[in-house]
C-alpha cells in the first residue's frame, strides 16, 4: 500500500540502524536492521545459545521481541519515528531453529490515528533455506496525533 | 477456575524456577518465578539498563517476553510441563518504568486441546507502588493432545 | 481504574441503549445494554435459533459481535461516544449454549490516544447459572485525538 | 503453503456452501462462499441496511463474523470439517462501506494441533473497486487431535 506511505528520505536504513542501536535491549539481543523504507522493515538476529529455550529452540520471547520491534519500524516508515507500539498478536507455527531469525513487517494501512502492520517471522538454516515459524499483526500509534482526525 | 486445574505437587515453585533457569534466554533477561500453582504464575524481572529502549523505558520486547513466558507457566499449572505456547495478544497501556517488572498470569479455562490465560504486566516503583503497563491473553497447547478430545 | 474514567452523566444507560438501537445490525441481533458507566458495559442477547451454528451452539460470529460492541461501549464510558473500534482479540473457551449471552467489558486503561478494555463472554442457562465461554481484549480510539498527546 | 494442506475432494465448494447454509446465523447474515480449497476460502456478503451501524458503515460485528467464519473455512480445507475455531485477532483499518464485503482467508501453516490462518476483509464498491478495511489472523483446532502429536 505504497500510496499510504509517507517516507522521509532522511530516516533511512542507516538512521534506522542507529535507532535500533539506541535501544539497549536490541544491543543485548544483537539485532540488526536490513531493510527500512517503502512501508516495510526487516530485522535479523543471528541465533546463539543465549537466545534459546530449554529444548534448544529459539525462545518465544525472542520471536515476540522481533515481532514487536519490526512491526514498529515498519510503521515508522509510514508515520515517522515519533510513534509508540500499540500492541500486537503473535501465533507460533512450529519450533524455531536455524542460523538466523528474520522478521519482516509490512504496513497494511497507515492513517492519522494508527498504522496496522503484519509480520512474518522466518528461520534461515545453514543451507540458506527459509521457513516461517510465526506470524504477527499489530499497531503503532503516532505520539502526536491529529487534532481532528478522520482516520 | 480452580476446578479445571490439574495440579502436580511435584511440579512446584522450585521445579518451575529450575524450568525457567533451563531457558538460556530467561537467564540472559534474569527472570525469576515467584508464584506457580493453582492456575496462576508470576514472573519478575529487576530492571537494569540493558532491558530498556531508547527513551529509558522498559523495551516492549521485554514485556512481550514476560507475557509469553508467564502465560505458558500459568498454563503449565493446569496442563503440566509438556506444552507449547500457541500465541498471544498484548496491548501496551503506558510507558513502563520502575524498579521491577511483574507479570502475573491466570488460567481462564483449561481443556483437553488448549489452555487460555490472561496476564497483567505491572511496574513496581522504588516506593513499592504497582501500576499496570500492559495486558495480554494467550493460549498454550499440550504436546500430547487427546486422541478424541471434546475440548 | 476509575480514576482514568471520564464519565458523562448525560451519556447514561438510556442513551447507551438508544445508541445501540441506532445500529441496524444490533437490532437484527436483538442486543440490549444492561450496564453502562464507570468504565464498564454489559450487553445481553437472548439466544434464538437464528443465532446458532450447525451444531446448535451460539455462532462464534455472535460472540465476536458481542465482544466488539461491548468493548467499544465500555471504552465510550471513558472516552465519550466519538470513538472507533481499533480491533480486538477473542479466544473461544468452550461451545456456547444456554438461554442468554452476556458480554461484560471493563476499561483497563484509558489515555488520550486509546482505551484498552477486556471482555468476558458468558452463557446463562435456564437455571440462571453463568459460565464463561470466551474472553476478549481490544482497543477503541477517539475520533478527535489530542493535538500533542502523551498517551 | 500448499504442501501442508490436505484437501478432500469430497469437501468442495458445494459442500462448503451446504456447511455454511447449515449455520442459521450465516443464513441470517446471508453469507455465501465463493472459494473453498487449496488452503483458502472466500466468503461474500452483499451489504444491506440491517448490516450497518449508526453511521451507515458496515457494523464491526459483521466484519468479525466474516473473519471468524472465513478463517475457519480456510482451516477446514487443511484439517477437514471436524474443527473448532480457537480464536482470532482483528484490526479495523477504515470505515467499511460499499456494495459487497469480501473476506478471504489463507492457511499459513497447518499442523496436527492447530491451523493458523490470515484473513483480508475488503469492501467492493459499485464500480467494482476493492479496498481492504480490516485484517485478521486466527487459529482452528481439530476436534480429534493426535494422540501423541509433535506439532
Amino acid at each position: 500500500m505504497a500510496g499510504a506511505v509517507r517516507e522521509s528520505a532522511a530516516f533511512d536504513l542507516v538512521a534506522a540502524q542507529q535507532g535500533l542501536d539506541a535501544q539497549p535491549f536490541s544491543r543485548l539481543v544483537q539485532a540488526r536492521i536490513t531493510e527500512f523504507g517503502g512501508g516495510a522493515a526487516t530485522l535479523e538476529i543471528d541465533i546463539r545459545e543465549e537466545l534459546l529455550q530449554q529444548h534448544g529452540f529459539v525462545h518465544g520471547g525472542v520471536l515476540s521481541y522481533a515481532a514487536d520491534n519490526t512491526l514498529t519500524f515498519a510503521a515508522a516508515t509510514a508515520l515517522g519515528p515519533a510513534i509508540v507500539t500499540g500492541g500486537f498478536s503473535i501465533q507460533y507455527l512450529r519450533p524455531a531453529r536455524g542460523r538466523t531469525l528474520r522478521a519482516r513487517a509490512e504496513v497494511v494501512q497507515a492513517g492519522r490515528r494508527q498504522a496496522v502492520c503484519r509480520c512474518d517471522l522466518t528461520m534461515i538454516d545453514e543451507a540458506g533455506e527459509e521457513r516461517v515459524c510465526a506470524v504477527a499483526q499489530g499497531t503503532a500509534l503516532p505520539l502526536n496525533a491529529p487534532a481532528d482526525g478522520q482516520g
